[in-house]
C-alpha cells in the first residue's frame, strides 16, 4: 500500500504509519516505489525554502522586513532546513534584510541566491549568509537572450566564483537555470567540474515548468552517477507537475527540494511547502513527522497568503476548504465505518479534522444515520432511508445547507413521536 | 526541448509548434519523453470530462438542470470526447437530467457513473445515455468497509453486468476503485475476464490519491500487457500528483482521461482540464491544438468557478492571474528579448496576454527601458538606468503600483526635458 510501502521506505520497517496503513494490501502490490531502490532519498530529504526569494517573485508579493522576520522565524519552526533569501545585490533593503535575518540565529541555514558574478557574491558574503546559492543560464535561449556567454566563459566564471566562495569557508551550491532545455553533455561537464573542486551542492532546475516526471527520473539518476555532491532541485508549475517532479527527482537520488509556501513565485510558482509535504507524508510518514511540524501548515499558508492578499486555493492539498470532506453517499458510508477507505492523509496529523457532508441529493442514509445519532435521535433504518428520501427531494429543488437537512431529520422525528403516542 | 520533443511525440515530426519549439535543443537533450515507445499516447488520447459527475461530488457543486446544460455545452464546443454524468440512481432529478442532456444532440459522447448493480444499470440505460462506466471498490478496505463482497462476487457481478450493457448496444467501460490499493493478481484477473467478453474500457482509479507517477507508469504498462480494450484512468489530487499521473499514464499506453474543470470533485478533487491541457500542449502542441478549442479555457473554467462558488486558484496553470506574469529583472530582460526564454507556454495560444511587471524592487532596467518606450518617451539606456534606481528605492519603502512607477518616470523624463530646456 501506498504509504506502509513509504514508511518502509523512509525506515525499513513494516510498522503502522499514522495514515491507516495495514500490511496485506502492501504484500500484494508491487506497485510502489520501490524502497530498495539505493537511489532513493525519499525518506532523507532536505527542504531549502525559498518563500523568501522565489516567492518574493510572485507577481503580488511585497515583503517589508518585520514580515520576512515572521515568515523565517516561522519555517524555521516548522523545522525547514535552509531559508533562501532574495539576492542582496536586487535592492538595498534587499541586503539590509539579508543581514538582520542572518542575526537572528535560526536553526535554519541562511543561504541567499546571486547570478554568477563576483560583485553580487562578495556582495552576498558580507551579509554573513551561511552559503550562497549561485546560478545562470545554460539554456541556449538564456545564453542567446539573456547573459550571451558561452560554455566556455560559463564554466571559467563558475569554478571562479565556487572556489572563492569555498575559501571563505561557506556553503556553495552552482545551478544552471532551464536545465532542462539545456545541452546535457555541456551540463554534465559543467556540474562535473564544479564538483572536481568540491562545490556542495549542484542544482537542477526547470525554470520554465516544461518538465515532466520521468524525464526528471532520468536526468536525476544521470547526473547521480557524475557527481559526487549532493543535487538540489527546483521545479516550476506551469504544468501542474511540480510537486510529481520533486518527488520522482528524490526517487531517483536528489537530495534537497526547493519549495515555496503555496508555491508562491515567478508567473505561477514552485513546488508549494504543503503539498509536497501532503505527498511525502504518505510516502515517509515516519521521517516527515519525526522532522516537521505538520500542525503548523495551515498558520505558516495563512501567514503568507495575507502577506501577499491571496486566498488558499479552494483546491490546496492539506488546507483547501474540502481537503477533507466527502460528500458522496458511498463515500459516505465507507468513510463512516473506517476513514483509511477514502482517505490516505490524516486530518488529525495537520491539526484538522473531517467533514461528512450529509446534505446533498447524493448523499446517502449510512451518513444521514450518523447524522441522527450526533442529534441524539432514535430511528431505526427503514426511518433513516425514509427520512434520508426527504432531503435528497428537497436537494434535488435547492442547495441545502446542514441546518434544512436537521430540520427535516428534526420533524421527521417529530412525526414519527406524535404517531406513537397517538396511537 | 520538452514541447518540440512533444510535439514529435505527437506527429512524428520535428515542426514548430507555437511554443516556441526549435530543433537544437530537442537533438542536444536526450531525456525527453520517448516519441518512439510504442505505448505512449501523449499524442492521442480521448478526455473524459467529468465535471457533472466527480465535480458533483465537489463539497459547494450544486448544479440545476440548466447550469447543467450550460456546461455540457460548453464542454462540447471546447471539444472534450466524453462528458460523463451523475448516477440516475442518485436522485429523481438526477436521473431527468440526464435524460435531458442526452437529448441535447452534442458530439460528445454522454456517459453516466453507475455501481455495478443491475437496478442501477438498468435505470442508466433508460435514460438513453451512449454508454456506461461501471465501477466496484476492490481494495481490501472497500470490500471490507464499503459493499462487503469479495472477488468471487465481483468478478460474477461484473460479467453479468458487462455482458448485460453490451447486449443492450452501447459502450460500457468497468472500473475498479481505489487500483493502486487493491490486490494486483485481483485486479489484473478481474480485467482480463472483462476484457475477453469485449468491454470497450478498463479504469483504473486512484480514489484516495495515493498514486505516485512512477508507481502510475508501472501498474498502467503492465496492464497494457494484459487487455486488449482501451484503458480510462482517474486521479485524484490529494498528494498534488494528480496532472502528472494522467501524464505518465498516457506514457505507459493508457488512452483516456477522466478530467474535471478546475478539479472539482471529492475533498481536493482530480485532474484538472486546464492543467492537464497545459501539460498536454507542451508535449503535444500539434495534436491538442487541432482537437480542442484552448481559447475557452477560461470562460469555462469561470463559468464552473461561479456555479459552485468558488475563486480561480491564484496559481492555477494557463488561467491563474499571474501565470503569464514575470517579475524578476533578468527573466523581465530575457522575455522582452525573446518569450521562449522564460515561457513553455505560448499565452496566445489560450487567448491570454504576457505581462512584464516593472514595479517592483526586483525590476530591472530593461523592463523599465520597455515601459518607457510603452509611455511614448525618450531617454538614453544611462538615463533609465538612473529612473530605473529610483523605482527600486520607493518599491524598497513600500509596494508600488504601475501607476506610482509611471509617475516616476515621467517626473524622471519632465526634469531631463526642463534641464534640456533651461541649458
Amino acid at each position: 500500500m501506498c504509504e506502509t510501502n513509504g514508511s518502509a521506505a523512509s525506515n525499513g520497517t513494516n510498522g503502522s504509519n499514522g495514515t491507516n496503513g495495514t500490511a496485506p494490501v502492501r504484500r500484494s502490490n508491487p506497485y510502489q516505489s520501490n524502497p530498495g531502490e539505493f537511489l532513493s532519498n525519499v525518506g532523507r530529504f532536505k527542504i531549502i525554502e525559498s518563500t523568501l526569494r522565489e516567492g518574493e517573485q510572485f507577481a503580488n508579493a511585497y515583503f517589508d522586513t518585520q514580515t520576512k522576520i515572521n515568515i523565517a522565524k516561522a519555517l524555521d519552526a516548522f523545522g525547514v532546513d535552509y531559508i533562501e533569501l532574495t539576492s542582496p545585490a536586487a535592492s538595498e533593503q534587499s541586503r539590509l534584510d539579508c543581514i538582520e535575518i542572518c542575526k537572528l540565529g535560526l536553526k535554519a541555514k541562511i543561504l541567499t541566491h546571486v547570478r554568477c558574478d563576483m560583485r553580487d557574491v562578495q556582495m552576498a558574503i558580507d551579509t554573513g549568509v551561511d552559503g550562497l546559492d549561485i546560478v545562470i543560464g545554460t539554456s541556449h535561449f538564456l545564453r542567446e537572450h539573456s547573459h550571451g556567454k558561452d560554455m566556455a566563459f560559463i564554466t571559467k566564471a563558475a569554478l571562479e566564483v565556487v572556489q572563492y566562495v569555498k575559501d571563505k569557508g561557506i556553503e556553495v551550491r552552482f545551478s544552471s537555470e532551464d536545465s532542462f532545455r539545456s545541452d546535457l553533455v555541456d551540463l554534465l561537464s559543467l556540474y562535473n567540474a564544479v564538483d572536481k573542486i568540491g562545490v556542495n551542492r549542484v542544482g537542477i532546475a526547470d525554470t520554465v515548468g516544461c518538465a515532466s516526471p520521468r524525464q526528471v527520473y532520468e536526468l536525476v539518476r544521470t547526473l547521480r552517477g557524475v557527481v559526487s555532491c549532493d543535487i538540489e532541485t527546483h521545479f516550476h508549475n506551469d504544468t501542474g507537475c511540480a510537486i510529481a517532479n520533486a518527488f520522482c527527482a528524490l526517487e531517483a537520488g536528489a537530495t534537497h527540494v526547493d519549495t515555496s509556501v503555496l508555491g508562491i513565485g515567478e508567473r505561477n510558482g514552485i513546488t508549494p511547502l504543503g503539498g509536497f509535504l501532503a505527498r511525502m507524508v504518505v510516502t515517509s510518514p515516519d521521517y516527515v513527522k519525526s522532522k516537521y511540524k505538520l500542525s503548523m501548515i495551515k498558520e505558516i499558508e495563512d501567514m503568507v497568503a495575507e502577506a501577499v492578499e491571496i486566498n488558499t486555493p479552494f483546491n490546496n492539498p492539506i488546507t483547501g476548504f474540502c481537503a477533507f470532506t466527502h460528500k458522496a453517499g458511498i463515500h459516505a458510508k465507507a468513510i463512516l465505518n473506517n476513514p483509511s477507505t477514502y482517505e490516505i492523509l490524516n486530518p488529525e496529523d495537520f491539526g484538522l479534522t473531517r467533514y461528512v457532508h450529509f446534505a446533498s441529493r447524493l448523499t446517502g442514509w449510512n451518513a444521514v444515520k450518523t447524522r441522527v445519532t450526533q442529534l441524539g435521535l432514535t430511528m431505526t433504518d427503514d426511518q433513516v432511508k425514509e427520512c434520508t428520501a426527504k432531503i435528497k427531494a428537497l436537494a434535488d429543488v435547492r442547495p441545502i445547507a446542514i441546518d434544512d437537512a436537521d430540520s427535516i431529520i428534526r420533524s421527521f422525528h417529530l412525526n414519527l413521536q406524535n404517531v406513537a403516542n397517538n396511537s
